[in-house]
Protein backbone atom coordinates (compact mmCIF):
# COMPACT_ATOMS: atom_id res chain seq x y z
CA UNK A 1 0.00 0.00 0.00
CA UNK A 2 1.25 3.33 -0.75
CA UNK A 3 0.20 6.66 0.81
CA UNK A 4 0.42 10.78 -0.45
CA UNK A 5 2.57 12.16 2.66
CA UNK A 6 4.73 15.30 2.77
CA UNK A 7 8.23 13.96 4.12
CA UNK A 8 10.59 16.53 5.90
CA UNK A 9 14.02 16.13 6.25
CA UNK A 10 16.78 18.33 7.36
CA UNK A 11 20.50 18.39 5.27
CA UNK A 12 24.20 18.33 6.55
CA UNK A 13 23.47 22.02 7.37
CA UNK A 14 20.18 22.07 9.58
CA UNK A 15 18.00 23.63 6.73
CA UNK A 16 14.79 21.73 6.04
CA UNK A 17 13.59 20.31 3.09
CA UNK A 18 9.56 19.73 2.55
CA UNK A 19 8.63 17.19 -0.76
CA UNK A 20 5.49 15.14 -1.31
CA UNK A 21 6.33 11.37 -1.37
CA UNK A 22 4.52 8.06 -1.32
CA UNK A 23 5.44 5.82 1.19
CA UNK A 24 5.71 2.29 0.87
CA UNK A 25 3.80 0.53 3.89
CA UNK A 26 5.41 -2.98 4.48
CA UNK A 27 4.44 -3.42 7.72
CA UNK A 28 5.96 -2.89 10.13
CA UNK A 29 8.39 -0.81 7.95
CA UNK A 30 7.67 2.40 5.75
CA UNK A 31 9.62 2.25 2.67
CA UNK A 32 10.91 5.24 0.92
CA UNK A 33 11.34 5.02 -2.55
CA UNK A 34 12.84 8.08 -4.42
CA UNK A 35 13.84 8.14 -7.90
CA UNK A 36 17.44 9.61 -8.17
CA UNK A 37 18.08 13.19 -7.88
CA UNK A 38 16.33 13.52 -4.95
CA UNK A 39 17.35 16.01 -2.01
CA UNK A 40 15.25 14.37 0.58
CA UNK A 41 17.02 10.80 -0.53
CA UNK A 42 20.49 12.61 0.05
CA UNK A 43 18.97 13.89 3.27
CA UNK A 44 18.02 10.35 4.50
CA UNK A 45 20.91 8.40 3.86
CA UNK A 46 23.39 11.52 5.76
CA UNK A 47 21.39 11.33 8.58
CA UNK A 48 19.22 8.31 8.54
CA UNK A 49 15.51 9.92 9.67
CA UNK A 50 12.46 11.78 8.63
CA UNK A 51 9.35 13.06 9.96
CA UNK A 52 6.40 11.44 7.73
CA UNK A 53 3.54 14.25 8.00
CA UNK A 54 -0.45 13.12 7.18
CA UNK A 55 -2.04 15.68 6.28
CA UNK A 56 -5.06 16.52 4.28
CA UNK A 57 -4.54 20.19 3.50
CA UNK A 58 -3.60 19.89 -0.66
CA UNK A 59 -2.22 23.10 -0.83
CA UNK A 60 1.21 21.53 0.79
CA UNK A 61 1.39 18.61 -2.25
CA UNK A 62 0.41 21.21 -4.72
CA UNK A 63 2.82 24.11 -3.43
CA UNK A 64 5.86 21.96 -3.47
CA UNK A 65 5.04 20.74 -6.94
CA UNK A 66 4.29 24.26 -8.21
CA UNK A 67 7.81 26.14 -6.02
CA UNK A 68 5.66 26.86 -2.96
CA UNK A 69 8.19 25.24 -0.34
CA UNK A 70 7.68 27.50 2.27
CA UNK A 71 5.34 25.71 4.77
CA UNK A 72 5.01 26.27 9.03
CA UNK A 73 7.25 23.98 10.45
CA UNK A 74 8.51 23.22 14.06
CA UNK A 75 10.51 20.85 15.72
CA UNK A 76 9.94 16.98 15.72
CA UNK A 77 9.89 15.35 19.28
CA UNK A 78 12.26 12.23 18.73
CA UNK A 79 14.66 12.86 15.90
CA UNK A 80 16.87 16.03 15.04
CA UNK A 81 14.52 17.67 12.25
CA UNK A 82 11.18 19.05 11.60
CA UNK A 83 7.67 18.54 11.08
CA UNK A 84 4.79 20.31 9.30
CA UNK A 85 3.20 22.64 11.74
CA UNK A 86 0.01 21.82 10.41
CA UNK A 87 -1.18 18.34 9.89
CA UNK A 88 -3.43 15.87 11.01
CA UNK A 89 -0.75 12.95 12.21
CA UNK A 90 2.80 13.05 11.89
CA UNK A 91 5.17 10.10 12.87
CA UNK A 92 9.10 9.97 13.19
CA UNK A 93 11.04 7.35 11.55
CA UNK A 94 14.61 6.00 11.48
CA UNK A 95 16.12 4.39 8.45
CA UNK A 96 17.42 0.96 9.51
CA UNK A 97 18.35 -0.52 6.19
CA UNK A 98 18.88 0.57 2.41
CA UNK A 99 18.63 -1.14 -0.36
CA UNK A 100 20.91 1.20 -2.98
CA UNK A 101 19.92 1.17 -6.46
CA UNK A 102 21.41 3.25 -9.54
CA UNK A 103 17.80 4.33 -10.24
CA UNK A 104 15.48 4.20 -7.25
CA UNK A 105 16.83 3.16 -4.00
CA UNK A 106 14.76 2.06 -1.21
CA UNK A 107 15.09 2.78 2.51
CA UNK A 108 13.62 0.93 5.22
CA UNK A 109 12.27 3.29 7.89
CA UNK A 110 10.93 2.44 11.40
CA UNK A 111 8.57 4.60 12.98
CA UNK A 112 9.87 5.82 16.68
CA UNK A 113 7.22 8.34 17.55
CA UNK A 114 3.90 9.35 15.78
CA UNK A 115 1.49 11.99 17.46
CA UNK A 116 -2.01 13.07 16.29
CA UNK A 117 -2.68 16.73 16.02
CA UNK A 118 -6.03 16.94 14.21
CA UNK A 119 -8.77 14.82 13.03
CA UNK A 120 -9.54 13.06 9.99
CA UNK A 121 -12.80 14.74 8.49
CA UNK A 122 -13.87 12.31 6.01
CA UNK A 123 -12.73 12.12 2.13
CA UNK A 124 -13.28 15.17 0.05
CA UNK A 125 -13.40 14.19 -3.72
CA UNK A 126 -11.38 18.02 -4.39
CA UNK A 127 -8.60 17.07 -2.55
CA UNK A 128 -8.27 13.49 -4.31
CA UNK A 129 -8.40 15.11 -7.67
CA UNK A 130 -5.68 17.95 -6.59
CA UNK A 131 -3.54 14.76 -5.61
CA UNK A 132 -4.28 13.22 -8.91
CA UNK A 133 -3.29 16.72 -10.76
CA UNK A 134 -0.29 17.00 -8.51
CA UNK A 135 1.28 14.12 -9.75
CA UNK A 136 0.75 14.37 -13.12
CA UNK A 137 2.31 18.29 -13.47
CA UNK A 138 5.01 16.74 -11.56
CA UNK A 139 5.16 14.63 -14.79
CA UNK A 140 4.54 17.40 -17.17
CA UNK A 141 7.54 16.92 -19.16
CA UNK A 142 6.63 12.71 -19.58
CA UNK A 143 3.22 13.53 -20.67
CA UNK A 144 1.81 14.16 -24.12
CA UNK A 145 -1.03 17.20 -24.46
CA UNK A 146 -3.96 15.68 -25.10
CA UNK A 147 -3.52 13.65 -21.89
CA UNK A 148 -3.06 16.25 -19.76
CA UNK A 149 -5.91 18.35 -21.19
CA UNK A 150 -7.91 14.88 -20.76
CA UNK A 151 -7.19 14.70 -17.12
CA UNK A 152 -7.35 18.03 -15.97
CA UNK A 153 -10.91 18.26 -17.55
CA UNK A 154 -11.91 15.28 -15.91
CA UNK A 155 -10.05 15.96 -12.51
CA UNK A 156 -12.25 19.32 -12.60
CA UNK A 157 -15.41 18.10 -12.15
CA UNK A 158 -14.91 16.98 -8.47
CA UNK A 159 -13.20 20.19 -7.91
CA UNK A 160 -16.09 22.27 -8.98
CA UNK A 161 -18.74 19.90 -7.21
CA UNK A 162 -16.88 19.79 -3.84
CA UNK A 163 -13.93 21.84 -3.33
CA UNK A 164 -13.13 24.10 -0.25
CA UNK A 165 -11.35 27.78 -0.28
CA UNK A 166 -7.54 25.48 -0.03
CA UNK A 167 -8.77 22.93 -2.88
CA UNK A 168 -9.43 25.78 -5.26
CA UNK A 169 -6.46 27.34 -4.06
CA UNK A 170 -4.25 24.13 -4.64
CA UNK A 171 -6.15 23.75 -8.24
CA UNK A 172 -5.45 27.10 -9.66
CA UNK A 173 -1.86 26.38 -8.59
CA UNK A 174 -1.22 23.72 -10.54
CA UNK A 175 -3.61 24.76 -13.58
CA UNK A 176 -1.50 27.21 -13.96
CA UNK A 177 1.65 25.05 -13.94
CA UNK A 178 0.00 23.66 -16.37
CA UNK A 179 -0.71 26.65 -18.82
CA UNK A 180 2.83 27.92 -18.16
CA UNK A 181 4.12 24.87 -19.63
CA UNK A 182 2.18 24.84 -22.58
CA UNK A 183 3.43 28.28 -23.01
CA UNK A 184 6.98 26.83 -22.70
CA UNK A 185 6.91 24.18 -25.23
CA UNK A 186 4.63 26.58 -27.61
CA UNK A 187 7.70 28.99 -27.22
CA UNK A 188 10.34 26.49 -28.03
CA UNK A 189 8.33 24.71 -31.29
CA UNK A 190 7.96 28.28 -32.88
CA UNK B 1 -17.45 22.00 0.66
CA UNK B 2 -18.58 18.18 0.23
CA UNK B 3 -16.92 15.38 2.35
CA UNK B 4 -17.59 11.93 1.76
CA UNK B 5 -18.77 10.02 4.82
CA UNK B 6 -20.87 7.89 6.52
CA UNK B 7 -23.94 8.58 8.53
CA UNK B 8 -25.71 6.24 10.69
CA UNK B 9 -29.45 7.10 11.83
CA UNK B 10 -31.73 5.12 13.15
CA UNK B 11 -35.55 3.92 12.67
CA UNK B 12 -38.71 4.28 14.62
CA UNK B 13 -37.86 1.24 16.15
CA UNK B 14 -34.36 2.14 16.78
CA UNK B 15 -32.92 -0.15 14.32
CA UNK B 16 -29.85 1.46 12.77
CA UNK B 17 -29.02 2.51 9.29
CA UNK B 18 -25.89 2.68 7.66
CA UNK B 19 -25.33 4.67 4.41
CA UNK B 20 -22.69 6.72 2.54
CA UNK B 21 -23.64 10.29 1.93
CA UNK B 22 -21.84 13.76 1.08
CA UNK B 23 -22.19 16.05 3.63
CA UNK B 24 -21.61 19.73 2.76
CA UNK B 25 -19.79 21.72 5.33
CA UNK B 26 -21.26 25.22 5.91
CA UNK B 27 -19.31 26.06 9.10
CA UNK B 28 -20.35 26.29 11.78
CA UNK B 29 -23.24 23.91 10.08
CA UNK B 30 -22.90 20.33 8.90
CA UNK B 31 -26.14 20.06 5.81
CA UNK B 32 -27.45 16.68 4.91
CA UNK B 33 -28.74 17.22 1.45
CA UNK B 34 -30.12 13.49 0.74
CA UNK B 35 -32.35 12.57 -2.61
CA UNK B 36 -35.66 11.35 -2.05
CA UNK B 37 -36.61 8.48 -1.19
CA UNK B 38 -33.88 8.24 1.56
CA UNK B 39 -33.94 5.62 4.84
CA UNK B 40 -31.13 8.19 6.12
CA UNK B 41 -33.82 11.15 5.35
CA UNK B 42 -36.33 9.34 7.17
CA UNK B 43 -34.98 8.77 10.26
CA UNK B 44 -33.22 12.22 10.40
CA UNK B 45 -37.09 13.89 9.84
CA UNK B 46 -37.77 11.17 12.43
CA UNK B 47 -35.89 11.74 15.16
CA UNK B 48 -33.38 14.66 14.39
CA UNK B 49 -29.65 13.62 15.22
CA UNK B 50 -27.39 11.22 13.50
CA UNK B 51 -23.82 10.36 13.65
CA UNK B 52 -21.69 11.27 10.89
CA UNK B 53 -18.44 8.39 10.68
CA UNK B 54 -15.34 9.77 8.90
CA UNK B 55 -13.44 6.70 8.04
CA UNK B 56 -10.69 5.76 5.23
CA UNK B 57 -11.96 2.20 5.20
CA UNK B 58 -13.45 2.40 1.68
CA UNK B 59 -15.58 -1.31 2.44
CA UNK B 60 -17.82 0.76 4.22
CA UNK B 61 -18.74 3.13 1.06
CA UNK B 62 -18.43 -0.17 -1.64
CA UNK B 63 -19.94 -2.31 1.39
CA UNK B 64 -23.39 0.01 1.46
CA UNK B 65 -23.30 0.13 -2.29
CA UNK B 66 -23.06 -3.15 -3.27
CA UNK B 67 -25.43 -4.64 -0.27
CA UNK B 68 -23.16 -5.15 2.41
CA UNK B 69 -24.72 -2.82 5.25
CA UNK B 70 -23.72 -5.29 8.71
CA UNK B 71 -20.96 -3.17 9.69
CA UNK B 72 -19.78 -3.23 13.72
CA UNK B 73 -21.23 -0.40 15.52
CA UNK B 74 -21.59 0.97 19.02
CA UNK B 75 -23.35 3.58 20.87
CA UNK B 76 -23.31 7.09 20.61
CA UNK B 77 -21.92 9.27 23.72
CA UNK B 78 -24.91 12.71 23.54
CA UNK B 79 -27.67 11.04 21.17
CA UNK B 80 -29.64 8.09 21.04
CA UNK B 81 -28.12 5.89 18.33
CA UNK B 82 -24.86 4.63 16.55
CA UNK B 83 -22.05 5.14 15.10
CA UNK B 84 -19.35 3.12 13.42
CA UNK B 85 -16.96 0.93 15.73
CA UNK B 86 -14.26 1.45 13.37
CA UNK B 87 -13.92 4.88 12.58
CA UNK B 88 -11.08 7.61 13.11
CA UNK B 89 -13.15 10.55 13.98
CA UNK B 90 -17.21 10.43 14.10
CA UNK B 91 -19.30 13.57 15.02
CA UNK B 92 -22.53 13.09 16.58
CA UNK B 93 -25.37 16.03 15.23
CA UNK B 94 -28.51 17.53 16.35
CA UNK B 95 -31.21 18.55 13.64
CA UNK B 96 -31.66 22.33 14.16
CA UNK B 97 -33.27 23.41 10.64
CA UNK B 98 -35.15 21.58 7.49
CA UNK B 99 -35.53 23.10 4.50
CA UNK B 100 -37.75 20.86 2.69
CA UNK B 101 -38.09 20.40 -0.71
CA UNK B 102 -39.80 17.34 -2.98
CA UNK B 103 -36.84 16.07 -4.84
CA UNK B 104 -34.06 16.87 -1.92
CA UNK B 105 -34.70 18.47 1.21
CA UNK B 106 -31.66 20.10 3.05
CA UNK B 107 -31.10 19.15 6.93
CA UNK B 108 -28.99 21.40 8.80
CA UNK B 109 -27.38 19.88 11.61
CA UNK B 110 -24.82 21.12 14.30
CA UNK B 111 -21.94 19.16 16.13
CA UNK B 112 -22.82 18.40 19.70
CA UNK B 113 -20.07 16.04 19.64
CA UNK B 114 -16.66 14.65 18.16
CA UNK B 115 -14.24 12.72 18.84
CA UNK B 116 -11.14 10.78 17.28
CA UNK B 117 -10.52 7.27 17.53
CA UNK B 118 -7.53 6.61 15.72
CA UNK B 119 -5.23 8.31 13.33
CA UNK B 120 -5.57 9.79 9.41
CA UNK B 121 -2.15 8.21 7.67
CA UNK B 122 -2.46 10.10 4.68
CA UNK B 123 -4.07 9.82 1.31
CA UNK B 124 -3.92 6.86 -0.51
CA UNK B 125 -5.19 6.59 -4.40
CA UNK B 126 -6.47 3.45 -4.34
CA UNK B 127 -9.02 4.84 -1.35
CA UNK B 128 -10.11 8.18 -4.00
CA UNK B 129 -10.60 5.65 -6.63
CA UNK B 130 -13.02 3.10 -4.87
CA UNK B 131 -14.72 6.13 -3.31
CA UNK B 132 -15.07 7.41 -7.03
CA UNK B 133 -16.11 3.71 -8.01
CA UNK B 134 -18.70 3.90 -5.53
CA UNK B 135 -20.41 6.90 -6.79
CA UNK B 136 -20.21 5.24 -10.31
CA UNK B 137 -21.43 2.03 -9.42
CA UNK B 138 -24.52 4.10 -7.44
CA UNK B 139 -25.49 5.91 -11.02
CA UNK B 140 -25.05 2.47 -12.72
CA UNK B 141 -28.71 2.87 -14.36
CA UNK B 142 -27.93 6.39 -15.25
CA UNK B 143 -24.72 6.00 -16.90
CA UNK B 144 -23.78 5.25 -20.69
CA UNK B 145 -21.77 1.50 -20.44
CA UNK B 146 -18.84 3.08 -22.64
CA UNK B 147 -18.59 5.74 -19.74
CA UNK B 148 -18.45 3.23 -16.55
CA UNK B 149 -16.44 0.79 -18.74
CA UNK B 150 -13.81 3.99 -19.47
CA UNK B 151 -13.95 5.46 -15.68
CA UNK B 152 -13.16 2.23 -14.18
CA UNK B 153 -10.39 1.28 -16.58
CA UNK B 154 -9.35 4.39 -15.61
CA UNK B 155 -9.77 4.34 -11.56
CA UNK B 156 -8.34 0.53 -11.58
CA UNK B 157 -4.48 2.37 -12.49
CA UNK B 158 -4.56 3.90 -8.85
CA UNK B 159 -6.16 0.37 -7.30
CA UNK B 160 -3.35 -1.69 -8.58
CA UNK B 161 -0.61 0.67 -8.17
CA UNK B 162 -1.06 1.43 -4.47
CA UNK B 163 -4.05 -0.51 -2.85
CA UNK B 164 -3.74 -2.10 0.18
CA UNK B 165 -6.24 -5.51 1.27
CA UNK B 166 -8.77 -3.19 2.44
CA UNK B 167 -8.88 -1.60 -0.96
CA UNK B 168 -8.51 -4.56 -2.90
CA UNK B 169 -11.64 -6.02 -1.30
CA UNK B 170 -13.64 -2.95 -2.07
CA UNK B 171 -12.60 -2.85 -5.45
CA UNK B 172 -13.73 -6.43 -6.22
CA UNK B 173 -17.04 -5.99 -4.58
CA UNK B 174 -17.45 -2.68 -6.84
CA UNK B 175 -16.65 -4.16 -10.29
CA UNK B 176 -18.56 -7.57 -9.31
CA UNK B 177 -21.48 -4.80 -9.20
CA UNK B 178 -20.40 -3.46 -12.45
CA UNK B 179 -20.54 -7.24 -14.48
CA UNK B 180 -24.04 -7.53 -12.47
CA UNK B 181 -25.48 -4.72 -14.24
CA UNK B 182 -23.79 -5.92 -17.44
CA UNK B 183 -25.55 -9.06 -16.75
CA UNK B 184 -29.05 -7.81 -16.35
CA UNK B 185 -28.94 -5.48 -18.85
CA UNK B 186 -27.87 -8.26 -21.58
CA UNK B 187 -30.64 -10.24 -20.24
CA UNK B 188 -33.06 -7.36 -20.67
CA UNK B 189 -31.88 -6.62 -24.21
CA UNK B 190 -31.68 -10.55 -25.43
Amino acid sequence: MIRETIVTTSDAQGKPHIAPMGIHVEEPELVFAPFRPSGTLDNLLNNRCAAINYTDDVRVFAGCITGRHDWPLCRTERIEGFRLKECQTHCEVQIVRVEDDEVRPRLYGCVIYQTTHSPFLGFNRAQSAVIEAAILVSRLHLLPWEKIVREFEHLKIAVEKTAGDREKEAWEWLTAAVAAHRRQQSANTS
